[in-house]
């Protein structure tokens, strides 16, 4: 093998992202300069944040340039190496994007480059350890800020965030709601993940089942959905609710921005507060995290799905999987085997 | 004068409040219990979330009952009483309603009663150094919490809370940009109050005036209005920017609740962070606010602007003012001068 294959992206998306915005490429491999190691992607990491890389406008990072591999979080393998901190072989994480080879140095991109840590297989780094499961981690216990007994609400609560956001809830004391679709997820969330009660969305009446499943009302919302669910969520608030943004995935794909929450004001009523955050601020104690889910991990209070797609060609449906809802659990596709 | 005369709510509005909601009454003198004293009304207080008090739905405070007085805040002279703390003749502030005569009792009431601090006159008392100027105070301060050379943005600013919410910024260093209707309001702001920008939201364009008065982007935005406002102001955040959310003008006479803001996920991108809150809660801490008020009124620091009616039968029109953009400055009504 002597090319790198690439998933370009070709075309800014106008309402669902489909193949038709990325174009298929086969490069030279690239070669690592002075202080950078060469990198084989083995997993991808989908997330629902890369929807929001493609479009041009200002956000947390620059848009992905028309042209360009589109970016994502990867694992891979370091196949050459003038990085003294790095060995041919390392199993590392970094921003390999939708290519097989990637070059990367420690520091540079979003990831940046590390090597994993001794006994963490690459689908726990990218799913309950990764970038996700931080999310959850910080989203949660720093803007959250739940205390035992609080009822936590969860939307989302199937995927690679919420699930570990409302399991972390459950360890803290939590009386935790899952809102997610469909009855597959939500019998994983009662019977696997532990939570205390579950909405399924697809059923209807959102604002009458939150209203069922949260009698004491909700002290934290951790809300990954937006739209109709937010706006449903916010009718069950008590005092001093904290409601983490942590994403909107019901509008990523539309064509025009929908309209906010028509009771926005019980904000105020009800002295509560909204919250957004990006993971990517608290990367400096990403170690204190990962150190916690692993121990949570390995006592058994902290489960995780991988929904494990196969095929450089499938690159492009498995995006679109997160926004179908197709996903169970944390979205990855493996590219190749370590050697 | 041996009567009570009362507007008492007489039907719940739907849409803008008008004269048609109240009855006129006359009922006679009511007596002070053990504990309590009786207090003739003089100045009336007019505020925003009046409205919200006519309608019969879970909020901060419950409805004003159908038949009963409207709830007001008010500035009074205590003609009889029952409780040693309080003589005949004594100024005091409390929860008069609208109506000539009140009984009273300290802790009573969502303005309880206490006696008018040495030198402060009740148009002071009822606007810069009462609920609107701590909730300027305490919003600002614990909510928005701004830092010197930040840019705070503030919408009804010409209102009783927003003129002082701007003021205490700019004391703070802070650059200060106001929304406020029409020249007369705004000329206001830029010349007495000392805003650094003003912006009228009677020109139209708001978002692009916001832009342009902005250049650095806003750091806290002081919200008195939601809807439109609310939502152009979302455009133009800062990283880490607080949205305080003091109240919701635009749609307190609305029939139906209007959408919320499309781009209410700016939250996230920007780590920012939107909040409620409710004065009340504060009242334990108000001392330290009117000391405080009361410094920088002396200093000649904080102006305020009081748009003072006469007349019992003018009290319905009177709270209509608020809505209709007319009054200039804190709100208040006469009904009468002490003995």
């Amino acid at each position: 093998m002597n090319i790198n294959r690439q998933w370009l992206l070709s075309k800014r998306p106008e309402g669902m992202v489909t193949r038709e915005n990325f174009e298929y490429a086969e490069t030279p491999i690239p070669e690592a300069g002075a202080g950078e190691v060469l990198v084989r992607n083995l997993f991808l990491s989908f997330d629902p944040t890369q929807r929001g890389w493609m479009v041009d406008r200002p956000s947390y990072l620059p848009p992905v340039a028309i042209g360009a591999p589109m970016r994502a979080g990867s694992v891979g393998q370091v196949m050459a190496s003038q990085h003294s901190d790095f060995e041919v072989g390392d199993i590392v994480q970094t921003t390999g994007g939708w290519q097989d080879f990637v070059v990367a140095a420690p520091g540079q991109g979003p990831m940046g480059l590390t090597k994993l840590p001794a006994g963490v297989p690459p689908e726990m780094m990218l799913s309950v350890l990764g970038i996700t499961g931080l999310t959850a981690y910080f989203g949660l216990l720093d803007l959250g800020m739940p205390k035992p007994g609080e009822t936590v609400l969860i939307s989302g609560a199937a995927g690679a965030t919420g699930s570990v956001a409302g399991q972390i809830a459950k360890i803290k004391g939590c009386r935790v709601v899952g809102i997610a679709g469909g009855p597959e997820k939500c019998a994983w969330l009662k019977e696997e993940a532990g939570f205390d009660a579950v909405i399924d969305y697809k059923a209807g009446d959102v604002d009458g089942q939150i209203k069922a499943s949260c009698p004491d009302k909700f002290d934290v919302f951790f809300d990954n959905v937006g739209g109709d669910i937010l706006e449903a969520a916010l009718n069950h608030m008590n005092l001093k609710a904290r409601i983490v943004l942590c994403g909107g995935i019901s509008g990523y794909n539309a064509t025009e921005p929908a309209p906010g929450p028509a009771n926005l004001m019980n904000l105020i009523t009800l002295r509560a507060r909204m919250e957004g955050f990006i993971v990517l601020d608290y990367m400096p104690r990403a170690g204190e995290a990962i150190e916690q889910l692993l121990a949570w991990i390995q006592a058994g209070d902290l489960k995780f799905q991988v929904d494990l797609q196969e095929g450089f060609d499938q690159i492009p449906e498995t995006l679109q999987r997160l926004f179908t809802g197709q996903n169970l659990g944390k979205q990855l596709l493996k590219i190749a085997d370590p050697i």
